[in-house]
C-alpha cells in the first residue's frame, strides 16, 4: 500500500476551493440531500481545509471525522472551532492506515481524491481502504461513480510549440527531445473548436464496489470523425457522479463543460493523422500505475486509422510522473 | 553541503528556454564575447539540454565540460552528438561533488543557476563548490554579479483575491489560514503601474569571490513613496551581470524591465500602509537558508512608517519552501 503526505502551499488549496465547478458541485450535493446526511456518521477522507466536514455538519450530520495528513489538519482544527462545530465535527492528523476513529463503522464516506487524468497522483486507493475499514454494509460513497472518456483533437498550433519546438533551439538540432517530450502529458485547456470526433467513454469505475486493481485496465475505443481535419493529440477527461443523490448529480471535467483547475489531459500523436468525415479510429488504451512508482501512471495507447489519406497503425507510450 | 537532482518534465526546460531575456542574454554575451572563449576549457554547471555549452563550443572554446545530475544529462549527449560538437563537449551526467573532472582546472565556470528570489532552490552553492574546486586562479565565473531589490506596491486587487479571499469560503470562516498564507511568498508578474516607492538594492553579490555564507545577510532599507497610495506588499527580484564582457551585460528580472519566468517575489503586509508622496518605510530584511532543509528560504522583514496617516513598526516573517 502506499500513502503520500504532501504539505502543499496555501494557495494550492485557493485554487481548488476557487474551482466553482469542484467545489460548488460537493455543496449543492450535500445541501440539496440532507436526507442522506442527518444523524449520519461521516468520514472525509483527505479533508484539506475541511471544507466538506462543515458541508456535511450543516447538512445535519451526527458527526463527521475529518483526517488530514498535512499540515492543514491543524488549520482545519482551528476552522472547525471558528465556525463552532467543533462538537459535530472532529479533525484527525494521520494517514488513513494509521488513524483510530473512535467509532467502529461510519455511514458515509465522502473524499474530493481526483488527480489530472482522474488516476494521478489521486487518492483513490486511500478511499478505498477506508471503504472497506470503516464503512458499514449498505453506506454511501460520494461520489460513487467516476468515468474516464478518450476524445481526438487538431491541435497544430500548440503541437508545433511543445513539440516541434525542440527542432530547433537557438540554431541547434534538439529533436531527440520530441519523442520523449512526446512521452509527457500535457495538461490544458482543450477548446471544444479544436475536438474532430466523438468522445468515447474508456472505463467506468464504481467507487463504492470496485477493488484497487480495477483502476489498472484496457479499454478498446472507437473515435470517428465528425469534419474533414487533422488530428494532433488524444484527449482524455473524466466525469464524476453521485449517484445515491435525489436526482443525478455530478460534474464533467471535458472541454464542452465549464474549465475546472483539473482542465483535460493531451497526449500527442507522434504522427499527424489526416482524417476525413466518418473515417474511424480504432485502438485501446491501458492504463496501470508504475511499477516503481504507484503515484506515477503508465499509459499505453495502440491506434490504427484506415483512410483514405492516412494508413497508420501504431502504438504510444506516455509516462505520467 | 547539500545537493539535490530532480527530473523536470521537458515542458520546464521548454520555458526556460523560451525565456528569451534569460536565454537570449547567455547566447549574447557568449557570441558578442568570443575573446573570452578562445581556446579556453569551461565547466557548466547544471546544463540541463547543454545549451550554454554549445553556445561556449561555438564561441571557440578549446573544451566544454557541461555537468548534469538528472535524466536531461542523456538527451544533452544525443544533442551535441546531432550537433556535430563531440569533440568540444562532454556531456558529464552526475552531481557536481561526485563527478571526476579529465582536467585539473578550467578556465571559465558559466551557469544559469539562478531561482525565484534569486536564492530559492538554487543552484549557487553548487557553483561556488565547483569554482572553489576547479576554477583557475583567474578564470571566469558567468555571471559573476548577482543584487537582489526591494520595492513596495499597491496591490488591493491581488491581496483580497489572495488573503482576504479566506475570511469566507463558501460561508465559512477561515481566516485562520490568513496568516499562515501571508507568510507564503507569490512568485507573480507585478505591473510597473503598481510600484510605490523607489527600488532599493539590498544586496549584491561577487559569484568569483563570494562564500557560501554570504548567501545570509541581513540588509537595511529604505523606500519612499514617490505619491499618496497604499502599499499591500514589499516586491523583491534580482539582476544578474556579466561584468567581464567587452561591455557591461546583463538582465534584470524587475518589474519595469521584460517579464522572464521568474516573474517577481510578492510577499504580502499584514497591515495595510497609508502612506503620503515623500514618506519613507525604513527597515531591514534578514534571508537565510531554513535550517531543516537548506534550499529552503527564512525572510524576516523588520519595517516602521512614522507616517501622517499611519504609524506601524512590525516585524514579518516568510517561508519559502
Amino acid at each position: 500500500m502506499f500513502f503520500l503526505c504532501v504539505n502543499l502551499p496555501f494557495l494550492v488549496f485557493q485554487e481548488m476551493l476557487k474551482d466553482v465547478v469542484r467545489t460548488k458541485t460537493y455543496q449543492n450535493v450535500i445541501y440539496r440531500n440532507k436526507f442522506l446526511f442527518q444523524n449520519k456518521v461521516v468520514l472525509d477522507v483527505g479533508a484539506g481545509t475541511g471544507i466538506l466536514s462543515l458541508f456535511c455538519a450543516k447538512a445535519g450530520a451526527a458527526h463527521v471525522y475529518a483526517v488530514e495528513c498535512s499540515h492543514m489538519a491543524d488549520m482545519a482544527k482551528q476552522i472547525v472551532e471558528t465556525n463552532g462545530l467543533p462538537d459535530v465535527v472532529t479533525v484527525l492528523k494521520g494517514k488513513i492506515e494509521e488513524i483510530e476513529l473512535p467509532v467502529a463503522k461510519v455511514d458515509i464516506i465522502i473524499s474530493e481524491w481526483m488527480g489530472y487524468f482522474l488516476l494521478f497522483e489521486n487518492m483513490l486507493n486511500t478511499v478505498l481502504y477506508a471503504r472497506d475499514k470503516w464503512l458499514v454494509d449498505d453506506g454511501v460513497v460520494l461520489p460513487d461513480e467516476a468515468s474516464l472518456y478518450l476524445t481526438a483533437i487538431e491541435d497544430a498550433e500548440y503541437k508545433d510549440d511543445k513539440i516541434e519546438f525542440w527542432n530547433n533551439v537557438y540554431g541547434f538540432d534538439m529533436s531527440c527531445i520530441k519523442k520523449q517530450a512526446m512521452m509527457e502529458h500535457f495538461v490544458d485547456t482543450v477548446d471544444q473548436k479544436q475536438i474532430v470526433t466523438n468522445c468515447h467513454l474508456l472505463k467506468t469505475m464504481d467507487i463504492s464496489k470496485m477493488v484497487p486493481g480495477d483502476a489498472s485496465f484496457t479499454a478498446s475505443f472507437k473515435l470517428i470523425a465528425e469534419r474533414d481535419d487533422y488530428i494532433h493529440a488524444f484527449v482524455a477527461h473524466f466525469d464524476v457522479s453521485f449517484t445515491k443523490c435525489h436526482k443525478l448529480m455530478g460534474f464533467s471535467t471535458g472541454p464542452r463543460s465549464r474549465a475546472t483547475h483539473w482542465k483535460q489531459t493531451v497526449l500527442y500523436l507522434e504522427d499527424v493523422l489526416t482524417i476525413c468525415e466518418g473515417e474511424t479510429i480504432i485502438g485501446s488504451m491501458t492504463v496501470a500505475p508504475n511499477k516503481k512508482n504507484p503515484r506515477d501512471v503508465d499509459i499505453m495507447v495502440k491506434y490504427s486509422l484506415s483512410g483514405r489519406r492516412c494508413v497508420v497503425s501504431r502504438v504510444q507510450f506516455y509516462k505520467m510522473r
